[in-house]
């Protein structure tokens, strides 16, 4: 797995108020490739995105909330999912299911075994050994520098 | 506030576990300016940082746990404190108390006044109106490039 971080996703209760927030309160730009449901800000080589916490809580919790294998849940607990999510995102499809299984093999959780997401990408999720979700991620619609960092539609 | 995030910063319940996994299982290189205490991999021109989540939650939760201004607690429920920080690292010491003061004009709530730090540095927190607690940080010993990206000692 290559050293990188390409996108932390926020959380959030009310996008409309977190994007005012960033974008009127810090005077931060956001990047194309956005919509009414998620907003990205270019940070770097990186990205911040916005999203609702209950949508991203459902990225890889299955409903009822029910610990997942990895011990992460939208209960609440100091060990819990703290609405924040990270992303890897790779070059190629199959890099998703090769950081997968390299990830696995390190002891880390599955949470959701890769697959088609309808926005045309190719994702899974994995949990650190203290539950930080992580997105191993294709995505067809954004480019990547030579060096891995990420580059939004503009 | 520039748009940039410097550092994301993963509470753990061990630090060596975490190291371990980011280090040999991930096959990630820490770079210097780490210690027994926190170990920090470059990102592209970002980095993350593995720190005990407890001393993560006491940078900016009262002791007893009890709710701060910003309602960040380490108490769990879903609006609690998920076990990771924010950083955007500033150029100037001055520019914390610039950056603190333009969050909390947009809103943002003030999580912990600037204040000199131990390490060296100068830094205080907000929270964004989701609770994501955001520190803005001058760190004399870190370098930047000329677009605000972090280059962490060798």
């Amino acid at each position: 797995m290559e050293q990188r971080l390409s996108v932390v996703t926020l959380g959030v209760a009310d996008l409309d108020r977190a994007r005012r927030f960033y974008e009127e309160g810090l005077g931060w730009t956001p990047s194309g490739g956005g919509s009414g449901e998620i907003v990205f800000f270019q940070t770097g080589a990186s990205a911040l995105a916005l999203y609702p916490r209950a949508a991203l809580a459902e990225e890889f919790i299955p409903p009822g909330g029910e610990a997942s294998p990895g011990g992460i849940a939208d209960s609440g607990g100091s060990e819990g999912f703290g609405g924040v999510t990270l992303a890897h995102n790779v070059r190629r499809r199959e890099d998703v299911d090769l950081t997968l299984r390299e990830a696995e093999a390190a002891g880390a959780a599955i949470l959701k075994p890769a697959q088609d997401v309808f926005w045309g990408g190719y994702s899974g999720y994995f949990a650190d050994p203290d539950g930080h979700p992580w997105e191993v991620v294709w995505n067809p619609h954004w480019e990547m520098n030579e060096d891995g960092g990420l580059i939004l539609p503009g």
